[in-house]
């Protein structure tokens, strides 16, 4: 009965204390809609969506976005870029809108990772709100190879055909099949690299580090492009060379949602 | 009873664990004095407070200060750059010092903003420690209007007549009412200005995002100017919107001091 | 009784939460090996060695090592630089290998101060898995001067004679004697070196601050040089100087090991 006892405590404290140390933290998912017609919704990772149907002029020209866009669409999370990215690129591919602007702060909450704040662009607001609707959507699954323990986290992003947000994220060439590799301690991901591009036939497009192209995040950052199939072999082995060592360092690795590759 | 004891538990672990995973985290002032002449004392927000009557001169050169400031102050903290910067404001319109640096770690004790380091410079150490004194005493007030629950947090600072240092962190027009808008995560920081904007006739003298002026903090920053009204009523929409945006994703978000503005 | 059993729920819950917003965090040291030829260890610091014995061509090039080198050892750890930095200087006077990499995430899990990534290269893995195993065993030791608390924390580092891994990161004159100060908050370090200049006579050779040289980190750090006896006094009251401050803030500053200087 003590066990139990101590297990109910650990649990409410830990449900406040959230993912403090937690590389994939992923907040609560709250649902009070604030009454405000700019709000469209809340996902894991501490996601927010909004829209504005005018954009102020003042404003419109601080940020730097094209003039046709009168409305944007906001994606702004404290934990997450490769989800959030991977989510956009499929709103993008679904709607008539354009990703404006990609900015990754150094967060998720005392992890190792990145937050993320992704701007759409359109003429109509209907369309940024849809884009959002669908990027919320599908960070239900762009969570699901993300696996984090105390000491760090992994994280696997596989797409058949990339399109503009990962273009403007990583350089993706469009149409392509893509994968992101991520090890957090940054160390990690050096193998899951290595791992990844010594298995299977693929382009290594890109390698970032803390300060070689990430926001001083605790990461090493893969690219790959490639046959569909290559890539997708490439990802599985950099998923089980990452989880291995991370959980290494601490508890087995969890899934943050239902993997997917 | 268990309930009682659950909470107490609850209490004293959170206690400890501080406020981790929280963009208001505010430390705690304890005020043991460490018996140096130097210390001055501590505040909200992990805020510690110093002097130094006469700065080494290779450190003097090394830091970069103007030679005819023989003594510093210094103002140092964990969480928040705005609070900090406004007490400063405060302390150079009180006091015969200037500002000689300002500078704003990626900090809050793993939440989504910036923790600051302030230098004051003056001839005579009794003005740097006037400063200091003023500065600490000001943050009660000036962290009024910062919100805070566990997904983020929104900051409004106002001011009549800003001051040097106003002017050095944001650019500010030295004499004008000012105003700041601060969200986080960043994208409820957007909306915040767009409101803000479009409610009152204020000038935008600025618009900062995690890698576009900011500390790669999970913000966006904006700064109003204008006739004193106009910014008050600015800043008031700003809070209304961010913090109705910001109670979606968790709790009621909570001042962390008692509301000025 | 409800003590003991509220402190035995407050320890778990402590151990699981981990050091959140600590700058001093240490991490778990599991040590289960995960089956891997490239696993070497983890340490303190949530640390963790490995190496690759033939690193792939293409990640080779991407990440700009030396061709000479085929193979490498990993040093990567959420927190400490200095600790890590000074147990690789160690590592490398040990052992046939070279420092080709050392970047500072922005890290801590939530405390005031930086992660690591070092990576030694060598002809052969015999030689990178050595280094990497010299590297974790000191970490123990240097981690020895590194205090802390809630509010933040200090280290202090001290070699008589700096190597490459001292020369790489701190721009250290190699073979002499070397000493490193640090502060968090930030303000905390101006004290420290102050001090420490004016006790001894050392050479500052650098001051580095959140965004002049740190990866906006919350500290000031300083690099002094010269006689062995001097560098060791000058550090001895650096350290005297920032508990004393550091513990104004909070609970007294603990050594996260067995102080060495």
């Amino acid at each position: 009965m003590d066990d139990k006892f101590i297990d109910a405590v650990v649990q409410q404290v830990m449900s406040k204390v959230g993912g403090g140390s937690n590389g994939g933290s992923t907040g609560g998912a709250a649902m009070q809609n604030p009454g405000m017609t700019e709000f469209v919704g809340t996902a894991i990772g501490d996601t927010i969506g909004m829209v504005i149907a005018n954009l102020d002029p003042d404003l419109h020209e601080k940020i730097g976005i094209d003039k046709k866009f009168r409305s944007i669409g906001i994606l702004s999370a404290r934990t997450g870029a490769g989800p959030q990215i991977m989510a956009a690129d499929e709103a993008v591919k679904a709607t008539n809108t354009e990703i404006v602007k990609i900015e990754l702060p150094r967060d998720t909450k005392g992890g190792a990772g990145h937050g993320s704040l992704i701007l759409f662009g359109s003429e109509e607001v209907s369309d940024a709100r849809r884009a959002i609707e669908v990027a919320l959507k599908e960070l239900d699954r762009t969570f699901g190879d993300v696996y984090a323990n105390d000491a760090g986290h992994t994280e696997l992003q596989y797409t058949a055909r990339a399109s503009q947000a990962c273009e403007k994220a990583f350089g993706t060439p469009i149409g392509r099949a893509f994968g992101l590799i991520v090890g957090a301690p940054a160390g990690i991901g050096v193998l899951m690299i290595d791992a990844a591009v010594k298995t299977a036939d693929v382009d290594l497009i890109g390698f970032l580090s803390p300060s070689g192209g990430l926001s001083l995040t605790n990461e090493v950052v893969g690219t790959v492009s490639g046959d569909a199939g290559a890539v997708r072999q490439a990802i599985i082995t950099a998923r089980e060379v990452g989880n291995r060592l991370l959980g290494s360092m601490g508890a087995e690795p969890k899934s943050l949602g239902v993997p997917y590759i």
